[in-house]
C-alpha cells in the first residue's frame, strides 16, 4: 500500500501560525492523523497531479479533504479551486476554504467555482481551533465521499 | 419583508417518519425555525422556482441550506440536484444529499452533479437526531454561503 491512502487532509494556508494551530487541533481530537501541509497554491496543484517535489505520489488517490486558504502565495485559493472543480476526477474531492476573508465576491466566487463549503476563520484562538475540530469531525466523520473506494 | 427571507432549510424528504425526527431535531435544538418541508422532487424544484403552489414565493431568494433526499417521487433526488447545481444562481444553494444509500454509484454521481455533501442516515433513532443536528449546526452556524446578502 501506499502512504498516500491514508492522506485524510491537506492544508494549504501560507500562514504559519494558522498552519501549526489547525495542525494541532486536528491531533488533538484525534480526527485527522495523516495531515499533508502545503503552503501554497503551486504546492497544492503539484501535490494533487503528482508533479515536482510530489512525482512519486500515486494520484489516483484522492485526499478525503482539501482545506484551502483563500488569499495564498504563487496561485490563488480561487484558482486551485477551479482547476480542482474543473477536472472531472478531482472534483470529487471536498474542498472547503477556509480563511479569514468576509468579502462576498469571495463567496460568491468560491461557489460559483464549485466550493463545498466556505468557513470564515474565527479570529479567536478557542473558537479558531473549535472551528478546525468541527470541520475535521463533520467531513471526516460524518461526510461520505467517493475517495473511501480506494 | 417576505416570509421567505428567513427560509434556512428546505428539506426535502418523502419518508413521514424521517420528516417528523429531522423537524424535531432542527427545532429541539434551536438551529432552524424556519423550516420548509417537501414531499418530493417536484415539490423541491416548483419551491426554487416559485412555481405552482409556490408562485408567490420570491425566487430571488435563496435558502441557506437544502437537505436533499435521494430516492424521491415524481422526480429523483439527483435530478433536483442536477437542475440545481445546473442554474448560475441556485448553484450557490448548498446542497446536502441525506440518504440511506450508501451505493458507491450514487456518492460518486452526486459528487460528479456537484453536491455539497453526502451525509448517511444513520439508522439509529439517536444517531440520526444527532447527525440532524450536527448537519444544522454546521451549515446554518458555520457556514458561510452567498444568502447572507438577502
Amino acid at each position: 500500500m501506499f502512504a498516500e491512502n491514508e492522506v485524510e487532509i491537506v492544508l494549504v494556508e501560507d500562514n504559519p501560525n494558522d498552519r501549526e494551530l489547525a495542525l494541532r487541533a486536528l491531533k488533538k481530537n484525534k480526527i485527522a492523523n495523516n495531515i499533508v501541509v502545503l503552503e501554497d497554491g503551486e504546492q497544492a496543484i503539484d501535490y494533487l497531479y503528482g508533479r515536482g517535489e510530489f512525482g512519486d505520489r500515486d494520484i489516483n488517490v484522492n485526499p478525503r479533504l482539501v482545506l484551502l486558504d483563500l488569499k495564498l502565495p504563487k496561485m490563488d485559493g480561487l484558482d486551485v479551486l477551479k482547476v480542482i472543480k474543473s477536472d472531472p476526477d478531482k472534483k470529487m474531492i471536498p474542498v472547503v476554504m477556509l480563511t479569514s476573508s468576509k468579502e462576498e465576491s469571495d463567496v460568491v466566487e468560491s461557489y460559483r467555482l464549485g466550493v463545498n463549503s466556505y468557513i470564515v476563520k474565527p479570529v479567536d484562538f478557542d473558537n479558531f481551533v473549535e472551528a478546525i475540530r468541527n470541520i475535521g469531525f463533520y467531513w471526516l466523520l460524518m461526510n461520505e465521499s467517493p475517495n473511501k473506494k480506494e
